[in-house]
């Protein structure tokens, strides 16, 4: 087999930073363990506004659909505020999930035991939390049509269409039962079917796709707005959740919350599986670019680490080696390695986002 | 001024028995403060679809544009989850927010001090914590139009729409900032902009409304997402949010488990002045029916009760009994009364429903 392909897109803000990290890793691992990577460079987000006018560039695209994994930091900034929404740095994000057919965004929140003091929840409810949001990613509010701002009789309108097809909530639903297996055999799947069509059709498909090929999966529902009360609440009772793309969206950064700092949280992205059998994919942290910190050194570099993680298991099949690297961190954690955002009151002083990243290599 | 009149609708599974306690104080009210309210009782959700067919039965809706106030229970069950979209509970519900146009849904979330252990957050995170979330409540992907469950080729597609008017955003916006004007001064938006174009309305109108008529008030903006975050992170960093219906649905859920129990939490929902000047006016618990313990007893009656206090301070211009009535079930707590709900590990015997009114008339 030839050199498996990884396509970086640092992006924005604190991406270009805690992405050199990864490539500290990428290189201990064709070093020391031989898992070697043909890896390339480009840009997306405001980045890639600011050298061609458009947030994706045609040519990156047609990158991305060939690459055998694809990493990106994060996108956006203030300084692209005024930009048009057509062009702005999260139409670039968008544009990749969209057309790379990224339906499954998997989002792990889990709880290392160093940081389970750090969480503004108790320790007791947090400590050895583990659970993954499965978000749709390619469908919903996010890209449904008719949408924009219009005029009606002499005020402004602004619509946005949720719409879901039974296949798009299939192909989801199967990610989330197939995961479920391999972990601890329950999902929980939310929507408003109290208010909502397309919640009723998500929980009817849901429900048949578990009847006809996962009866041995236990399935629960729950309303989302309950669903978020019961992250706050008691977030030990779920092993997979399962909703659509908005929904995921709120949910998966009140679940991030939960382990202690969005600085530690990866997601991979999955679509349909190409012609040499790995899915397409596309890893990054839950974080966002992070401006107001970006260039300082501050930024922690583990959600993107642990994002190469989820590549190795996903994409390459390599899935001790991305528990190698877990422990690699989770080993560095409980040694006291702290970034800024993970500073308690106890005056340690934190590490720069290289002194993390190098600190997990030689615990590698 | 005639006797100002108050329609009871305590609706399904515990809002009858949590109603029970609520008329108790409204007695006491009418004995000991000369306060008389007309009060009359009807069927909301699916008690009134077992006598009626139908969650909201035309008069009911008649006779509560015409009330002065109308104090809700709950609605919902399973008993009901096998009827058609259209004859569900929350349809009663809904079509008495939409109807009366109750735009303004305001969702206290105060963490009372007897309380502030019982939170899943750290002690330090929540004591104290007073936010008033302000959520649009007539309009959005509540309501919206196309919406159904249609058949495209040989699939079903289910759809719902997002339409905000310019003049919907304004309304409640100008509630949200009238009302920090009287606490904080401080209004956080809500929305989606980077992603949804009636997002990028919202902040617009939102914005404009600032600068022409509150620009007084400290106004911020944030992505929903990243709220649903700050609110487990940091939640004392808010005065006032204003969002959208849906993600205050979400928001305001996630926020009233911050205070340690669902079962404390009130609401107002606001329309237009009426010809008496009073605001039409639904209040009603932010909890659920809870079927689950319907009929035994256990319920907290506490978010009913404090929900009765929003009816005072909002309806009555009652605020100095509004706070009594606060205060005395502070009291309450402080001497160690606690429903089933509030049970932490310490193994008090818990108050029944009756006893908790009880214990809030005894310290009125
Ligand atoms: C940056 C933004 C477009 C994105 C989203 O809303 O999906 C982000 O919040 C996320 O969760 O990945
Ligand atoms: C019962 C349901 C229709 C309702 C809603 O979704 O608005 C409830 O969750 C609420 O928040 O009042």
């Amino acid at each position: 087999m030839s050199t498996p392909s990884l396509l970086i897109l640092p992006g924005d803000g604190i991406g270009p930073e805690v992405m050199a990290e990864v490539v500290k890793i990428i290189d201990w691992y064709g070093d020391k363990r031989g898992l070697k990577f043909d890896v390339s460079h480009d840009l997306v987000g405001g980045a890639a506004y600011d050298k061609h006018g458009t947030p994706l560039h045609d040519d990156t695209m047609a990158r991305a659909q060939k690459a055998d994994a694809v990493l990106l930091g994060a996108v956006g900034g203030p300084k692209y505020d005024v930009l048009d929404f057509s062009v702005k740095p999260e139409r670039g994000l968008l544009r990749l999930r969209k057309e790379m057919d990224l339906y499954a965004n998997l989002r792990p929140a889990q709880c290392f035991d160093a940081l389970a003091d750090f969480s503004s929840l108790k320790k007791d409810v947090v400590a050895g939390l583990d659970i993954m949001i499965v978000r749709e990613l390619t469908s919903g509010i996010y890209f449904g049509e008719p949408r924009g701002i219009f005029k009606e009789g002499n005020e402004r309108v602004g619509v946005n269409t949720q719409r879901y097809t039974e296949s798009e909530i299939a192909r989801v639903a199967r990610s989330a039962f197939e995961l479920a297996r391999r972990r601890g055999n329950k999902v929980c799947s939310m929507e408003k079917a109290n208010v909502m069509e397309s919640g009723i059709l998500w929980r009817d498909v849901v429900t048949e796709i578990h009847q006809a090929e996962y009866a041995d999966v236990e399935l629960s529902h729950m309303y989302a707005d309950a669903g978020a009360m019961q992250l706050c609440r008691w977030p030990k009772q779920f092993d997979v959740i399962v909703t659509d793309n908005l929904f995921g969206d709120l949910l998966s950064d009140a679940a991030a919350m939960l382990t202690g700092s969005l600085g530690m949280l990866p997601s991979a992205s999955l679509g349909a599986p190409m012609e040499n059998g790995r899915p397409k994919a596309l890893y990054e942290p839950v974080h966002g670019s992070a401006p107001d910190i970006a260039g300082q050194g501050k930024a922690n570099p583990i959600a993107c680490v642990l994002s190469f993680a989820m590549a190795l298991r996903y994409s390459f099949d390599q899935g001790d080696e991305a528990t190698r690297l877990e422990n690699a961190i989770e080993k560095v954690l409980a040694d006291g390695a702290r970034t800024a955002d993970l500073l308690g009151e106890d005056g340690v002083t934190p590490l720069s986002t290289s002194q993390m990243g190098d600190a997990i290599v030689a615990a590698l």
